[in-house]
Formats: structure tokens, C-alpha cells, sequence
């Protein structure tokens, strides 16, 4: 096993089956790029948070946004949060009870979010929209002066990171195998199906929904 | 639309499209069923940190487990902490970029987890059996008492909870409707692959696992 990377912080230093980690960018972007929706940590008067909400990156940010009225999105302006992002890949069948797992793709992004300037948010947005269905943002209605007032950008900074990845079969101790039990990988993937027209849809089919559900 | 039951507390009460939020047991029970992992909210002296964990239901409590070593799980029983479970099912394209949304199912569980003592833990651990992988309990081998005594397993009650469920088109403005976008609905869908047996892996493919890429 070569040496990883070290943890940017002490609090992103993954501890437990530490080989599963990675702390480059690279192995960051692609969890990143490939979720919809992170979970995100935050503490208030009434306790700790767990919400879930839509993301997307843009350089070295991870960003959210929200309504202008949010309690807790101004919150995650005025302390440290946790962003978790988690891709599960499957159930991983060992021999021995013990010994069963998950394979997985997760990165936990600390720090701080900031807001986005009126000048940032329309670009954000836009890339939003480019990272969900590429070339649709031409095509709406787009954003007005109130719709953009209404809405908050928040970006993070994907500086303090760390992931954490399992792959592979199951991971037996020697003496269980000859258990008769069957092992392996029950594999899990989040696939696109049919797209769903609205039934007062007039327009022409453009190529990234044709696209959806080969991909 | 019909007056939902009550929010039980006020940190569990919808406030941002109030019309979404369900507090009943039945879709609690059901987002929960439909999971094999959640993220949890809690606080420590570094900060908040969103931990990804496998998850399960045995009646009314969510169940989860770890190595005794976890300072995060042992963190869990002296503070209140959040479980969140999120499913997506699709992208919303609305006609103007402001009314995009997406398809979800979510369940957000307040409260205190709890140790479950040495007799309940096997019971719940071979529910997350049965949970996962039903009828496989009986083939592997079974944990040894080293095993289990290296094992947390911790439960918090679901009597404080909320789920917040967005189905359907997308909801355009009126004046938006002759815009000559595409609108609908592009659906996502977590599904099972092939199985991959373990090369060493000499036993007969089980029904639970025949049966795997077919639902």
C-alpha cells in the first residue's frame, strides 16, 4: 500500500480502516460531480441538523442554494458545518456475519460557507443548471431580477476534505472459507429511467432528455 | 388538501413548503424500509460532523452499529443528535429556471441514541440481516462472542420525526406555461446489478441472491 496523502486537518483525518481513505482533489471532484444532493451538519439553539439539499461544484467550492427566508441557511454562515456526500455501490457478502460491508464512495467537506455576491449568483445558477442538464439553461425561462433577490447562494471551500472509499469483494479471515455460505458483491447503482413529459409539454424533444435514459 | 397531523415538536415542523411534510408512522416506516444508510448530525468539541452509517428499522426505533472504538458513536448517546434519510427520485424541468425542483422522499428523526445491552444486540443485528439479506442469516457464520463484544449497536426512538415527500411535474407559473421549454420529469432510481460472486466462492447461488437483480 503506498502512503496516502496526509488529512488536511485534524478533523479530517479518517481513523477508522484508514487504507479506505483518499485526500486528493481529484478523487474529491469525481464523488462531488457525481451527486445530486449532499447532507449537511449543523448545530442551532435547538440542537444538531441533518439537512439534505442539492449541490454542485465549480472549481474548488462546493455550492447550495436555498430561499432568502432559510433559518438554517443563514446559520451555515455563521458557524463551521460538515458536508457529507455518500454514493452507495453495493452489499458486500462475506462468509462470517462480522465481516459483511458496503461499498462505497463518501467525501465530509469542513469549513465555513460564504455567501455569494448578486455579481456570483446568476453564474452559479447557470452552472448549476449545466451540471443537471447540459445545454437547458438557453432554453428556460430565465431567472428574474425577484426570482434571483429571493434566492441565497452559498459556496464552501473544498479545502478541508477527506474521502473515504470501499470497493472490492468481501474481505474473509482465513479460517472462514470454507464457511458454505455464498460470497460476494450484491451490486447497487443509481440509474436514470424514462423521461416523464408534462402532459401540456408542447416542445420538441431536446437531446439531454432524449439523452437521460441511456446514460 | 387535507390537514396533516401535527408536527411532535417544534424542530421537526416543516416550515418551508409546509404542504409536503408528513408526520405519520406508515411513511416514516416506508422512506426508513426503502434505506440501507443514513447520515447523522452530531456536534463534538471539533465541531459538527454529518457521519454516513448503515441504518435499519425493527419497529419503532432505527438501529445502527459500529466498533466499540467510534469516539463519534459514543458521542451519540450524550448528545441529541439528527438522522436523515434522503431518496431521490428525479429532476423537476420546469419551464423557467426558478421552478426547477426535484423529486424526493426524505425523513429527518431527532432524539438520543441508545446502547442496546448484550441481549437485544444479537436480535438486532440479525434484523439488519434479515433486512438486508433476507433468509442469509442462516448460512453465514454466525458471530462469535469476541465479535459482538467489539460491536455498538444503538438505537433512537422514531416518536420524534418528520418526512417531507415531493412527487409529480413541475409547477409552473402561470404566465410560463406557453414558454417553449421542455417540462417534466427526469427520473432517478437506485437498482440492483448482477451479483458478483467471490472467485473462491464455492457455494450455491442462493434464492436471495438469484433473485437480487430482478427487483
Amino acid at each position: 500500500m503506498t502512503e496516502a496523502a496526509a488529512a488536511p486537518s485534524d478533523r479530517t483525518r479518517v481513523r477508522r480502516i484508514a487504507k479506505n481513505a483518499s485526500y486528493d482533489s481529484a478523487t474529491l471532484h469525481a464523488i462531488i460531480d457525481a451527486a445530486y444532493l449532499c447532507h449537511i451538519a449543523i448545530q442551532d439553539e435547538q440542537g444538531a441538523h441533518c439537512l439534505p439539499t442539492a449541490c454542485w461544484r465549480k472549481g474548488e467550492y462546493l455550492y447550495i442554494h436555498g430561499s432568502n427566508g432559510s433559518r438554517l441557511l443563514k446559520r451555515l454562515m455563521d458557524a463551521d458545518s460538515c458536508v457529507t456526500i455518500t454514493h452507495l455501490d453495493g452489499l458486500v457478502l462475506a462468509r462470517s456475519a462480522f465481516n459483511h460491508s458496503m461499498n462505497y464512495r463518501s467525501a465530509m467537506i469542513y469549513g465555513r460557507f460564504e455567501r455569494v455576491d448578486d455579481d456570483g449568483k446568476i453564474a452559479a445558477m447557470e452552472a448549476f443548471m449545466e451540471s443537471l442538464v447540459p445545454g437547458r439553461q438557453a432554453e428556460v425561462r430565465p431567472g428574474s431580477d425577484k426570482e434571483y433577490a429571493a434566492t441565497t447562494v452559498l459556496r464552501i471551500a473544498l479545502t478541508e476534505a477527506a474521502c473515504k472509499i470501499r470497493g472490492g469483494g468481501p474481505n474473509d479471515d482465513e479460517e472462514d472459507m470454507d464457511w458454505p455460505a455464498w460470497a460476494g458483491v450484491l451490486p447497487l447503482k443509481q440509474v436514470h429511467l424514462q423521461p416523464l413529459p408534462h402532459p401540456a409539454s408542447t416542445a420538441a424533444t431536446p437531446e439531454y432528455v432524449s439523452r437521460w435514459s441511456a446514460e
